[in-house]
């Protein structure tokens, strides 16, 4: 195995280390980037991340760990990012090398705040990315449930399919079943409509609504997302493939998503600052809800759960008069 | 209001009592039929069904109780069936009097065993009810979010959708909200199939997968439903609508439905029988499998998991090979 795919993983995470899990089944060597000196340590030392999925053991003969990214880039033709989109701007200045032949595999679910791009997008602009160099892992898959081997199904999108498929290859294991899309536009942007409406489940939970509007909600939010992502790139898809639809239903009802957290907060009464700083983080959804926003500003798609979560984040109306409202528009 | 529309319901279970309690913020009196002589002695003296859904208070001025379902019949123009599907059968031995010119809403989500007809045909081909005088109640709607008023949308299918118009003024209120529709096969077949994936979903459970293959096995599961009403009757719909989709959510995701809870205990190892057993009644999904699973035969519709639960509650193969199998077919 003198020529495998060389893969680096960039982050530190539940979802990073998740993936340099699933890589480590099909190859001898992968780079890990990740910031944090110590966290490096004590993987070398104890075989686990100690910070996200400690119980996963890792061969660290198999890990080039560093927290050099260009170290980990120079390394890998397969850049797989899987860092917070808030991030993901500060780490990319930290480059000094050129990564304009690298493939680039986006794990991150979200909008680059700076350029308010989806990450592919942001790729292609800033670092003249061939868009068939750009590659997109969509769930629907829980970084826990990978730690436990449990059985999932993600898809790897991209223009190129070869590509997808050395890198759906790569992830594949006895409890990872892969499937390739060309479809990185739907990837991307489903990936990131569906914390919004995690968002939403989050509120309306917050503020006293049960499963059955739970419910109706998820049935308009898989409509919505639909008419949007139609508007942004028109294409034959099935909008109730595992990597749209289940994506958004293990999101929208998992109780441990950050996104439905964030919105359970808010519709208990937070107000987004607290929230945030209540949970030490920014929900993905957060500024996803502004993007997708602004975007439909353009696209005009009939948006009633974006807007109405927006209405409650950036405008600061009451979430209780805004879900009632919004009650109204949905069937 | 001398010229309100007269209602009866019959049955008297939690989704029965559900629907009594809608009539009731809309009609002055309606008729109540149950079996049980002793429940009906509760109601009357402390206005709340004992058996189910106990927090509801009825005024029992607007109740017409009744153990004898003629009379309650005889009361009522528009006769709403809220029976367990296996059930009905008897009940309807019952009959005296015509209902040849009643219009009959189905409550019932399932089968009836002995016709193998879903319930609106069932009436149509032994009572000679025409068509335009069937309609039928579609969630997603737990009946314990209806007790605790609960925002829910429901959907009033029926070919003639002025007489469907009239059962939705009756039944919505300020926490039910109604829509009516002209796809009567489409409610009833999806109603019945949604419990077949709620068993699967609770057998996956039981054997052990997690919330990424819930997710999974959800998309996969309104895929099939969709290609399985296409044969049965096609016409335009959205499958991703509240009445279809949101039904089978609220259905598979919830910990309480009684089809997920006997799909759990076949996917622990139970046999079929001590399932039934323990739960001390029949879920509608066991019925719901078999019919669905021989319609199936005729219609050619590609059913991977409807397939897969008929194996395991049909043939009495083994629940972990049988899903192991279906991992395989599904995408």
């Amino acid at each position: 195995m003198n020529e495998e795919p060389k893969f680096a993983v960039i982050g530190g995470g539940s979802w990073a280390t998740a993936i340099a899990k699933m890589l480590c089944h099909n190859l001898e060597e992968i780079a890990w980037y990740m910031r944090n000196d110590s966290a490096i340590e004590e993987i070398l030392e104890n075989h686990h991340n100690p910070n996200y999925l400690s119980s996963v053991e890792f061969d660290t003969n198999q890990l080039r760990l560093t927290s050099d990214i260009n170290e980990a880039i120079a390394f890998a033709d397969y850049l797989i990012f899987a860092v917070p989109s808030a991030f993901l701007g500060h780490e990319l200045e930290k480059l000094t090398i050129d990564i304009s032949d690298k493939i680039i595999i986006s794990a991150i679910k979200g909008i680059i705040p700076e350029s308010g791009l989806i990450v592919g997008e942001h790729f292609c602009q800033t670092y003249r990315i061939p868009r068939e160099n750009i590659c997109v892992i969509a769930g629907p898959c829980h970084a826990e449930e990978v730690a436990l081997e449990r059985l999932s199904y993600i898809t790897i999108a991209g223009i190129d399919l070869p590509k997808a498929e050395i890198v759906a290859d790569c992830l594949k294991s006895h409890y990872i079943k892969t499937k390739v899309s060309d479809d990185v536009f739907g990837a991307e942007y489903t990936s990131m409509l569906k914390n919004i409406y995690a968002v939403a489940c989050g509120m309306a939970h917050g503020l006293g609504y049960g499963d059955n509007f739970q419910a109706v909600l998820m049935s308009n939010a898989i409509r919505e997302m639909k008419r949007f992502i139609k508007k942004v790139h028109r294409m034959k898809r099935n909008i109730n493939d595992s990597a749209y639809l289940g994506d958004l239903l293990v999101t929208g009802y998992s109780l441990f998503s950050r996104n439905r957290m964030f919105g359970n907060m808010i519709g208990k009464g937070y107000t987004v600052k607290s929230a945030q700083m209540e949970m030490n983080m920014v929900a993905e959804g957060y500024y996803a809800t502004r993007s997708a926003y602004i975007m439909n500003t353009d696209l005009k798609a009939k948006t009633p759960i974006i807007d109405a979560v927006y209405d409650v984040l950036y405008n600061g109306k009451e979430p209780k008069k805004v879900f009632k409202k919004l009650t109204e528009k949905l069937d």
